[in-house]
């Protein structure tokens, strides 16, 4: 690492969709981006998400001085290094392995580094946070935390269901996110989360990315710095601040059909609004501190002015999903998931 | 490197497709063979595909002691120092990539490390060497060649025509190699190449690797060993030792239906018997001097025997491979297939 990397903390973005472009990529390092988890996939078969892959590779040959794959947390370091962003693959949905168990090590391989157990719905592996029942995980869905453990997959359960969540962090050996949502006792969205997730997941070493989605903010579009920064300093006490981080789930530059296949994918013929309604059915304005990956400095201002030590800022703007990163995008160093347990947890939360 | 792997050179296989078991892998092992590139589709289509790379993954799950994947020239090194054998995935035929030119970075990805343009057929990129016209390259082949060259998946020959072998040798910017074949001046099979086809190869800094597949060989399943490496000693002298290696084609414990389908796929509801004939349809038997893996020591007495060299012996059965694996299996340094042409092929000659 040379000296300019070590004498600033990385800033990684936890969750972004945007409509990609160089406009975008720019704005990410005119912000001092390092790291994005994208969004290739919300409701995509395997194959249309192989050609959603398709279609980043093509980025990351055509935008090479702006944007790198990011693979492990060392792919960082290199970014950092060569004055790039390192986008790392999510899936939002388990579409993308259909019923094929062996598609989680395929995947992996193609550079995905968390999955959704599911998007809203009941999936094959888990309740959704929008079904009347939660079936929490499911027969699959455990053989598939499983395997997620194993190659080093991070489940993400953002848009599951309460009991669903509580049975993933659980069921998994290795430390789960919720890589974009914020508390239900600040905003209570069915997407945000409640206290006792919270609990679980900080116990875990899990890791809550705070959303800077306005449906997911207290009085949404106009939500102000400060009390989006107070609430996170609410949540650091109860949570711990090095489990939290930023996953702004900004959907830059998109138009409002996204947000109607998010919400609808191909698995109804009528219109579900999601977080939105009829009357407002499309992607909401951004707050004017937030608008895109210019605007992370606002985010570590408002921080230190609610009262946050400087290292707990470095912490949420970046430091510590770079430490989630580090511990959690390989292999388990045993096969035996009954005795790693304890150990993977709490390598991740050292 | 060990002092171990440092006092014998690496022994390497350059095609195989055996039904693959734990006996295999043992054999490998009993062998010294420290790197084996295997067929993993002929015909599939890349979901298919995708199967059978998740087949692979649960064997290097299961047999972890035995093999494990490789993808770089350095993963023969890393094979020998833990007693394992490497595997490097190939394809026989690019129905792989469908029609999708962005398959060859995503299957190079996955571990693809060769590809033949065609398996006997016309194929969406070249003519097939059992076609009665020969296209060349098509306009998505030049297109493909150059997306192979760029991500580092090495054209393979073997199954071409004529014509198609040598615009790939031209129009590639990097070394090709025919994976599996001999000459045809010794043994007149449509699959054996012409020494126009040998010398092209030779010039640009290919690969021949010499078949033991019997219908390659000279009086077939009753070849002699010493006949064999008298044709190898006379190849060595057109083309240069160093462009010679072994591609045995050993196609072990499978049954024959599978060499029906390697013949016939799905593209006729008629039997194609391919190189054998109606009375003959199987798989032939091995010659006794080359039943599988544990007989390469076999071929290099042989080759002592007709007065090749130790270190032409050691080139021929692994060392060969190591280099052009080492020059071959990653990016292009630069995206300028024009400037970067002349350089490649001397860095892989060198």
């Amino acid at each position: 690492m040379n000296s300019a990397a070590q004498i600033s903390a990385p800033r990684i973005d936890g969750l972004q969709y945007a409509n990609w472009s160089e406009k975008v990529f720019r704005q990410m390092r005119a912000g001092g981006v390092d790291a994005v988890h994208v969004t290739i996939t919300y409701h995509e078969t395997f194959r249309e998400t192989v050609l959603n892959i398709s279609r980043w590779n093509r980025y990351f040959e055509d935008f090479q001085h702006l944007i790198m794959q990011g693979r492990t947390a060392d792919d960082i370091r290199l970014a950092r290094e060569t004055g790039r962003t390192a986008i790392f693959f999510g899936a939002q949905n388990p579409s993308c392995i259909e019923d094929d168990i062996g598609l989680v090590e395929v995947l992996h391989t193609l550079g995905l580094r968390f999955m959704q157990l599911t998007y809203n719905n009941q999936s094959l592996l888990a309740g959704g946070c929008y079904e009347a029942r939660d079936t929490g995980l499911t027969r699959m869905g455990r053989a598939v935390v499983a395997e997620m453990n194993r190659v080093g997959l991070v489940i993400d359960m953002s848009h599951s269901g309460e009991r669903s969540t509580l049975e993933a962090i659980e069921a998994s050996s290795r430390p789960i996110a919720i890589t974009h949502a914020n508390p239900s006792s600040w905003h209570p969205a069915l997407r945000n989360k409640s206290e006792a997730v919270l609990r679980a997941l900080a116990e875990t070493g899990g890791m809550l990315g705070l959303s800077l989605y306005p449906h997911h903010l207290a009085r949404g579009s106009d939500c102000t710095l400060r009390d989006f920064c107070e609430m996170v300093a609410r949540t650091a006490e109860m949570m711990g601040p090095e489990r939290l981080a930023i996953g702004s789930d900004l959907c830059q530059d998109q138009p409002d059909s996204i947000v109607a296949w998010m919400r609808n994918g191909r698995w109804t013929k009528e219109t579900d609004f999601g977080e939105g309604s009829a009357d407002n059915p499309g992607f909401p304005a951004q707050p004017v501190w937030f608008r895109d990956n210019r605007d992370f400095s606002n985010i570590a201002r408002g921080l230190a002015e609610v009262g946050m030590s400087q290292a707990e800022i470095a912490g949420i703007l970046g430091a510590n999903w770079l430490r989630v990163f580090a511990a959690n995008f390989g292999p388990m160093a045993s096969r035996q998931g009954g005795e790693g347990h304890a150990q993977s947890k709490s390598n991740a939360t050292a």
